[in-house]
């Protein structure tokens, strides 16, 4: 892995990446916390430019602080309604402009491609931080890492992505993301809720992956369970959510009979989909994925603009 | 004094201060402008939270600026509608994730309780900068500050809060505040805008307290006047606010035969309150208690993290 | 020019400077090019507070950035709503409090006179980022910086001002800035977007200037195209606007037969008034106007801070 290099790359997909440059990115994440922890700040006197499109605190949170903790500044914009899009700008030329500002651009924005395509015009870096409804590497990077280094492993794990697989970006990265290491995959969504297809037929052709509506019978036999939320506004009918809901929340009752190493991961926001009492639990992982995820963002920077 | 440290503690309310240790904040105001002046920067490499769920340019500029100035860095949200909060996170969640990011979190809130919840659950220290309609603990402390900078002591004034004495934060703080000292205190409002009743029970047991309608029969007594800003939404009746609002009006007419050593404060920002024409002179404190704020907040972010 | 010092000076119109102290400004562009390409942070320790009444991402982002790249840092808003106007406070008693903030201020606002009032309350120096429909200063100095660096020279220029006349104070401000040296000047614009009659007076006093409709049979003499972006709103017949946009885009075909030397500048953002195909070509420095422009903001900031 000693040949691979990342300076000047765009983080666009995590489909772009092999398993070995994605192990790498990994093993740079512990190497970001060595440094870090001897107060290294790498990034210092470099300008990381946000491009939020899309609100997004949590994300846009994380980069501003990965580029702080690196000795790094900041400059952009949290909302595309204070931005020259308003007045028509292409998204072409705010790259263009931007691009004069900083030495590394963070995106997000609603339309899938558009990270793509600031890639492409810009002459500095560029990670996508989301685009449209199927992109979010850096997600899906955090969340492989922090499975390595609570499980120790990803490879042989039993893992379930359960809630709404329809709609969420993270898990679309995530289940791609996946398919590179040799795991066992469980989806577990109401019928509403299903997979992508393309997402379905890519993954399949690479690890064993099984459909179910049913979380509770699989929990004895996970390494890993990945909930997300389900949004009300996604069911015509109230009374369907109502049903639906319940069945997908995991309680301190749904974990009897669970093996000891299971880990219960989630992007966040969650709203009831976990149990707070299970939060002081030894499988109550999601808070620590915040922590890793800030350690996965600084070295992607770090590592984009070739100082580690 | 020495004995006293302030390292990973919370700062909430000003009820959870003794005299001695609200006196030793004060001192510390005077260090850290030394510091200062020297071009200390003792909290580089530290990064500050700012959760501001409720707008507040003023306390958020002040805050930002105190971290600055030694030199460490900020990251957070000026307004609830940018954050996860709009997807049903609860505040506890919130804290359970920025406690990632920064190593001490200023919270503004417009729920009572909102500050202590937060403290209970983060691992770092956090500072209330305004929860509900009774804590503002730092705005008190910054104004015992200006007055024992500008009249050399507090013990032993005679001080009158004018103005909304019911809805507004800052008052019910500082009177909490001055409850420590001996002071004999004036409060002057119109009947709608009296004291709160539990406020008033709470310092009549410590202080001299009066409660009255007009201000220009005490000036000539007083050695401060905190004035406030007396909304126009309190009053059904707009003829009501009308005739009040003047009455409560300093111009250079009201100050004829005050004492020399009278100082004139104000939370800011003010309307129509204080006539211009007092700016320039001498009992002018108003923009001074701008300057004050920054010192007793670099005093406060310096002491919970330990480096003063 | 040794003896021109801007030492707490404030920027507040292009008609406040000397044609000497304009140049003596972009000479400076050069110096701090020369400067940050060694590194130097020759604002270490400063606190530009940046008012934006009035939203503006770009003029923004590059002061911003500006400040960063000297090693200082930024505090402020960029948006009315989130500042204390809304409760009624004075730009006065704004300047008065933030003063006690930073270093330098940066304020844009709607009003034309606002910066010129903010300069004289402020103690520390003021720059204007646009106020009113006439003063945009430090944009027309950067046009400037980039004729000078594109052309080598800015007397004996050829130049045309293209489209909205009328309305976009940065034509305005660049008219006053040009009248300060001997060029020729050609304001091309449709009839309802002619140039503001006070800006004319004045500007034909000291250069040769000449008003018209028609780009095109001019182009083949210019040295600079100076294009703006004709709105919509402007026109109460949209069929009008529809037959003059056309009459003022600049494409492939209208630049056969001009000068190698041409250069073609637009303040962005653009829309449709120059055809992408010519963003390949080495008539296109709209997007090196931008780096331009960061320069010219932290040679000034630096300048009215006394470190350079």
């Amino acid at each position: 892995m000693g040949s691979i290099s990342f300076k000047g790359r765009d983080i666009i997909s995590i489909n772009d990446l092999t398993r070995e440059e994605t192990d790498y990115i990994l093993s740079m994440g512990d190497q970001i916390e060595n440094l870090s922890a001897k107060g290294s700040a790498n990034l210092c006197g470099k300008i990381l430019v946000t491009l939020f499109f899309e609100p997004s605190t949590r994300t846009k949170l994380s980069f501003d602080t990965a580029m702080y903790k690196l000795g790094g500044q900041v400059v952009g914009f949290a909302e595309p309604k204070a931005s020259s899009v308003e007045k028509g700008e292409t998204l072409s030329d705010t790259i263009k402009v931007v691009e004069n500002y900083g030495d590394v651009i963070v995106l997000r924005h609603p339309l899938e491609g558009a990270a793509r395509l600031a890639a492409e015009v810009a002459s500095v870096p560029v990670i996508n931080a989301g685009s449209g409804s199927e992109e979010h590497p850096t997600q899906a990077l955090l969340d492989l890492y922090t499975m390595k280094k609570e499980e120790g492993k990803i490879d042989g794990l039993n893992l379930a992505l359960v809630g709404d697989l329809r709609y969420g970006r993270t898990v679309h990265s995530l289940a791609y993301a996946l398919s590179m290491y040799d795991v066992n995959l469980k989806l577990i969504s109401p019928d509403q809720l299903r997979m992508r297809r393309e997402v379905l037929d890519h993954i399949s052709k690479r690890i064993s992956v099984q459909e179910g509506n049913s979380l509770n019978d699989l929990l004895p036999d996970l390494d890993v369970v990945y909930i997300t939320r389900i949004q009300k506004e996604r069911f015509p009918d109230l009374a369907d959510y109502e049903k639906i809901k319940g069945s997908y929340k995991i309680t301190p009752e749904t974990l009897k009979g669970v093996k000891d190493n299971l880990i219960i991961m989630h992007p966040l926001p969650r709203v009831d989909e976990v149990d707070p009492a299970i939060d002081s639990t030894p499988y109550a992982i999601y808070f620590k994925q915040v922590k890793y995820g800030l350690l996965i963002r600084m070295a992607l920077l770090s590592m984009v603009l070739g100082t580690i």
